[in-house]
């Protein structure tokens, strides 16, 4: 009987490593068709989130049950109760890539941003993969220390997403309204992407120590 | 032993009703601020958001001590689950609502938003405010219909952010790039913010139904 549940509460945490993983090839790939405004890898986004959603709710089914069939207390109850809360950051993560993605396909086939600023995206990208993939690991070995450096790398992405603006609001835009609204809800896609990762570290640090870092939430 | 447990689950549906009251009196402030160029107004729901979360970490320390300790099972653990679900959407609300007050506050004493489209933001103000009210009285007394009726709800402030975007797209703007990229991430608030509001009521039919309506989060 023990056995069998702890083999469920690691069964839980691999789970949502795998979306981490997952969603971490999403924003990936969203990227890509945005960047090379790629049709059919937007689409190939778009219909893979539905496997995200599936992941997440067999994880939340399966924590319910955990909760329901042995009644877990105290670290075992964080790592159940961490878990809830993340697999609705990390649906949440798989969402904005379907909207990066769905960016792609809308304007296709011309590209949705301007070159100047693809270089900023393509980083932001980048630094998104890396947080979805660091919380896979996070998840798959607790480490406080691992946990916390994921704050300082999203540092990164909160800085590019400020530049982001500065360059948008500068007087030297020359790609009018459409484009500039279009940048600034991406850049806020990726932003959101980084803080929900960020979250989902939290709750790792929150499952090792007992207690969660402030803010609950970002 | 079983009645006070059964009062500590109806403190709970009573705590996040009184932040979903909470959060509707931010968006209400919020939005008045923002029309207003009303500085004061403005730092009020900026200082009052540290009262929701701490609402909302009361409720969800309140939701880990019912599972430790109660170990509720069928309805009852969807309802402590769904309160800690709710929790983070609550929290999200108030947060979205600090958003716009600190956009008031950024860009005082200027308006942030042109008169051309400040009723849109009026109307969207009023929306989210209504929404937040009526998940408070669907927790208060769960009925599927009332919960049901936020997503219809929620479909006219979907049509008002949808119609922001062909206002800031039309070649008729005429205020230029940063107040179109004002409008658009304010815009973005308040569709997050009825989103919320609607995940909130989804978890309330799961509670009296023990489904979820898809999709899981909006």
């Amino acid at each position: 009987m023990r056995e069998a549940y702890k083999s469920k509460l690691d069964g839980l945490a691999d789970e949502l490593a795998t979306m981490c993983e997952a969603v971490g090839v999403a924003i990936r790939k969203a990227t890509d068709a945005l960047l090379n405004a790629d049709l059919a890898l937007a689409e190939e986004v778009i219909s893979e989130d539905l496997h995200i959603d599936e992941l997440r709710n067999r994880a939340e089914g399966n924590a319910f049950a955990l909760l329901a069939l042995q009644a877990p207390v105290a670290t075992d109850l964080r790592v159940v109760v961490s878990a809830i809360h993340a697999g609705g950051d990390l649906e949440r993560m798989g969402d904005l890539a379907l909207h990066v993605a769905s960016a792609a396909r809308r304007r296709h086939p011309a590209y949705v941003l301007p070159d100047e600023v693809k270089p900023y995206f393509a980083e932001m990208g980048k630094e998104a993969c890396q947080l979805a993939h660091k919380a896979a690991e996070v998840i798959r070995h607790p480490e406080v220390n691992k946990a916390r450096e994921l704050d300082a790398d999203d540092d990164a992405m909160d800085d590019l997403h400020r530049h982001m603006f500065t360059v948008l609001m500068s007087p030297d835009w020359t790609h009018g309204v459409a484009a500039a609204v279009d940048a600034t809800l991406l850049a806020r896609f990726y932003e959101r992407y980084g803080d929900h990762a960020v979250a989902v570290a939290r709750r790792m640090v929150y499952v090792i120590t007992g207690e969660m870092p402030s803010p609950l939430e970002v």
